[in-house]
């Protein structure tokens, strides 16, 4: 997919609505992503849990369609087979294809999804110039951004897997910035016994744009406890791993030692057996002890953290010391695909929290539920999050994956505890003395 | 298994210690409960989840060969084959025959196991008559009663699914007490914001016995919420059914909903399917409308309440409003085996919480996990509950087959969400307005 | 089950039928095989392809019943649910109990079922008494005593591979009979090709009992080959694992290949890894290296030939080899239960075909299939052979736990490539030079 | 896969060899197969037991590099990662990829295995004109250009299932060609019994090319039988279905109506629900009731005989009937791609045996096995076929979608009973009178 020109935003003299243009430019990201890919890459779904890259940007796509421009009187679908195709989960608005065969879809091709995205932004961007979205659209539209960063994180840890799959393990780029810093000390930061005002007012409604499932905000009791200043580095994890970690049954759950011994677990996905080198987005690279941890389960992080005498933080442990902090940290646009580690330069103390966001999702102690006075989305997109709330976990802060700009302290990701394909790596808690 | 006598408890002419004479009672209420089995039923496992009921009388018997009599100085193990024919999930102290094939443990023979809980208890009495045991083993005595306990429930749940797996599904008793009543008016009762002390001071050390995962007691905060009166009813869930329930999507997690469909269910398990009749330990019978409905999965329950506009209370909640209450209910001293209506008579008001404890396990909102600062039992018993801590939901209040005595407020009991064969419903909360 | 005494045969003045003793004969041998299990190890289902030894004395007995008094007026049904329970495989004839599930069925207990044997037993042997039977009655019960024998050796193998699966491994029983003999040398006997008569004539109606698959007899051209005079011995079959037969893929079948890796295959079933020991009947002994090996599968049989540069002999060549040969061997009533050497004693010469028939089925080249011309037995029996011939290989000459009497030069037996739990061997064969 | 230019045969002065310009023309015939994929297309595996289009250009260009190329001194590999990818089954000579992950191949790219072809068809044709190879390099040639035929048809199977799978459903090709004729009645054709020469002369060494599995010619008793003059129609396959064909148990193999259950079976594969309408590699189009049916399997094909009172034809029926004729057929090379009605046109009689060759594979009751003396090919090239025999049954006289050429009376095609997807059907026959 050798793409010169993504979508541009229009450049009519009068000047843009801001929301077009941003609309623009996430959709360009989009497409930038995928650039790398060749067509028969951005088919291939190497496990049932990903998807293929083509399958992310039309999925998008018919996002925007179904939700915004279909809201629209006289509305005729690009292709209404293709709602059958690119329809994820919303059973409510109909049967969806078989997520595991998403790989089987050579038809339609990329270029037709190429062409689906230009012109449904064409629309879309017509829309917004002309001011023609009511509340509800224009709030679906909002979504449909989110959504869109959402599925940019997952373009990257789905091919990441897709290539690693393939024995010839070929990198998605050989571009990419690499940096490295020496990790600081590892301190903990005690907090004392408080409550604290967890959570996100109610979007659409009460203030700036959240999932549901951060909402309502509301007040929790937080214990005394402590937090590490950083991440898990790969150099303290190779040693959990040295020590006999991945043989000692005591220090796991149940269920993540049957999963380690059926899958025979011995390291990080993406590792080599010598504990000297690793997978990434631009092909296998020395191990930089430094960097944090990543690409774990959360039995792996929680094994790693009971070994230490620690255990994983609470959500709401994790949300009290971020909130207000500055959303500063290793994005996707930093255009490294890959966490690093951190340079203490400028910190105040030597217990300030370094790599809230960005690098590595941190896995919490909290299973995926629902705030006190929950509510989903109203309509067809009360499907978005609600109904995923069983069997998972918690993981928080955005990954070196996660578009700049999309996280915030209240975000709430989750994925189940087997889950190894994520930037997942974790922070160490431990109750108050 | 016709047992005409149970192992007594010693008639020597001092008084016997109280804890023998528990003891003592304890283990013969295991043989009761066994006694209307034939050694053929004793052998039957109908679902890997489920365990023979020889498999219980023995497990529970090694339980205190272990931990108690193995603690003494020149313990001869009873038979060292049968260590690892009958531990459960304790892998740091060796393997264990694995779970899905103790139905094919004809030998020992029904006859050896009770040989061997004659002379375990013969020898533990010995023991405790001469107070020769140290504070650690008669700590592990204590946990052996209680868990003791826990298998006499999954004794009659499991031999339930048994005699119901057989095609001429017979009665585990005829002889059963049967009850009825007529179901008070559905009620809420309403709770402000509060901190609220949950769970219990860590045992052994810090008061009376409690599991560990009920510690360490801390404080939460429970937002204002309003808890029905009573549980749902046999009525109330059947029009859930013909309302369509089983076949509506949007009512249903992911998960759930997947299940639903792959399995057909159409109702809870053990009713039929023209929603008049339902297998009890005595045998089919008709559905007692008035009764709380039994035998749901998480999905269902949770299906239900959101049907209702409600949601299942949080664990907190629930323990909130039993604190403090008297644990009266129906347990299985009571002879009866199923859930039935309580009566009002002599409430103060009709708002006041009925049936809290006994007659169905109440499916929570909570996923099963640590308490802050949670510590596991101390050695090999670390295994106890810790380890699955992950993928289970807490349920709150003990069944018509739980032992009287045997639960309290902070008690929590854990399943995983597809679990159907307990004695499981619900009772539904909501926000405050 | 302490069984003192077996349904008699009748003991009136007159003297019995000659079929009447037959039918009670054989009738009791099942009882006396089931004798040494507890109504525990009568339930125990250890595999989907075995069945509990209490269900094989209640399947033949339905098959009396179903075929034989079923067929009389006014027959009233033992126990009409017995039916769906005890039916294996007649679908026409209605649904039945699902074979992975006969280890479930507790009830109806032991003593019920030898209640049932009994009074079935009274009631066939009262009309063969009184000459009540027609002559499809008559061949139906007929048939049912060949099927009862069947089962008396599945009976044999499938309690063999429960005791087996039971940590404890005790042996069925201790007193089995125990003999050795040296192994003659292995020489070869050619045949030059042939037009030979294979099989047996249709029964009923033209000939002695003989199974539909047998018939009808008809010419095959047999070309010249030769065959060993007696099936390979245990201490050559282990010269081939010790030269690393079971890790050499280029002697196995595809489909072999991938479960011998997947199963760990590294020897026969029940034998130790040490390759000295196995496990037997009469519990673990040393392994006879003068015994024909057995308990292999036929992708070990056939691979074992190709590694001597020789192959399986095809049912048409051990058939025309068997025929007119006496049917004398070790069978079941020998009462030892497992293979052992031949003495070649009294033998004319040394390329004497030995131990064709009992010790050790033989594997042959050829698939289960229809001959030309072949029609199933009338009616519901239909499905008795006709419905399998597919995917399975024959297997020839009976073995030491087939009943005497039972086999026949053109018996044949059929099993699953994979199944290894029957005493199954093999016979070398190879092309003329 | 817009590809305009084939690899040509070499336009020197000098007349090619004519085996390079078979070479040439055999692998220029499976680009202008692919030619209507595109890269995503041809990328796509729909089944584990389909291949992806590229993996099959691929696979075939690696056999004759590895097995012509490879003999030659100095031979370099094209690439040495590739042997691990393209090789398909031949353990012998190392590991390979394993087959349900085909599909993940994106690399090497469709253009890459384009080239890799066009260069490796330079050097072998090279190798030709330089008539530079010896023996055995030339016996291996010629098998990779059968066994490069053999895979053509099987990119047409498996890209019309890839097809199929897409919801979209889209045609291979919109420019077949469409031919129809009315069937004539079905008449029977009688054979005495006879001794018949079955099978080919051992290749290489006596006689015309043949795969091993046709080896050695043999002689074989063949009973007296009646062969049907044309394969089963459509409109007789619809009245099996409609006399509710799939729904009676006592037509079908034990196995095959298990699969039948599982899977809903309803008509045969590629069927509409209203048996009106098939899914062709033209894309869906109405049934022609008088072509030969296809796309069935083997359980299928059995159950139909079966109701019809008849039965498959044993594979040396057929080949004794097929020996001698023509090797006329519709085959691949008529572009129709689709089974058609014969017509009888000039022949002779009206039980002269039509379609033997093309139009349908006709499924036959001989399970697939070796020839009495039967040598597998030397070398690694001894796993070709041998290995399979096993759980398949024989299949006879190509498709529609076998290349011209490429079968012969002897030819044993081979697929395990469950089969659905390839061009296959049946031809009646029935025991003599």
């Amino acid at each position: 997919m050798n793409i010169a020109v993504a979508p541009s935003p229009p450049t009519t003299a009068a000047p843009p609505a801001p929301l077009a243009v941003r609309y623009a430019g996430i959709r360009a990201r989009s497409i930038a992503l995928a650039s790398p890919l060749s067509a028969e890459d951005a088919l291939v779904q190497s496990m049932p849990d990903a998807s293929p890259a083509k399958w992310h940007l039309a999925h998008t796509t018919w996002f925007f369609e179904r939700f915004v421009l279909a809201t629209q009187p006289g509305h005729v679908p690009f292709n209404a087979d293709w709602h059958y195709l690119f329809n994820s989960y919303y059973q409510s608005i109909g049967p969806a294809h078989a997520r595991p065969q998403r790989g089987l879809l050579s038809r339609p091709s990329l270029d037709q999804v190429l062409q689906y995205r230009a012109l449904v932004d064409q629309q879309v961007i017509g829309l917004l110039q002309a001011n023609a979205l009511d509340a509800q659209a224009s709030h679906q539209l909002l979504l449909g951004l989110h959504h869109e960063q959402q599925h940019q994180e997952l373009l990257l840890t789905d091919i990441k897997h897709a290539l690693w799959s393939n024995p010839l393990q070929p990198a998605y780029r050989d571009d990419l910035v690499r940096t490295s810093a020496t990790a600081i000390p590892l301190r903990w930061r005690g907090s004392p016994e408080q409550i604290v005002e967890i959570g996100a007012p109610a979007w659409p409604g009460h203030g700036a744009f959240a999932y549901d499932n951060e909402s309502p905000r509301h007040r929790v009791l937080v214990p005394a406890h402590a937090l590490a200043n950083r991440p898990v580095s790969n150099a303290e994890y190779r040693q959990f791993i040295q020590a006999g970690g991945y043989r000692d049954v005591t220090l796991w759950m149940s269920e993540g030692w049957a999963l380690c011994q059926a899958e025979g677990w011995q390291h990080p996905l993406y590792w080599d057996d010598a504990l000297e080198r690793e997978f990434t987005l631009g092909g296998w690279q020395a191990l930089d002890p430094h960097a944090p941890v990543c690409h774990l389960s959360y039995f792996e992080a929680d094994a790693y953290a009971r070994w230490q005498g620690a255990r994983l933080p609470t959500e709401f442990e994790w949300e009290a010391a971020a909130s207000g902090q500055p959303l500063h940290g290793h994005f996707a646009d930093a255009d490294r695909l890959h966490p690093a580690g951190a340079s203490a330069a400028g910190q105040a103390t030597d217990t300030a929290l370094l790599q809230l966001f960005g690098d590595v999702w941190e896995w919490t102690s909290s299973a995926y539920g629902a705030y006190p006075g929950f509510r989903p989305f109203a309509g067809n997109l009360g499907e978005y999050n609600g109904k995923f709330m069983n069997g998972q976990w918690i993981l928080r802060g955005g990954s070196c994956a996660t578009p700049e700009g999309h996280v915030r302290a209240s975000y709430r990701n989750f994925f189940a505890p087997s889950a190894r394909w994520q930037f997942a790596g974790l922070r160490l808690a431990r109750d108050a003395a």
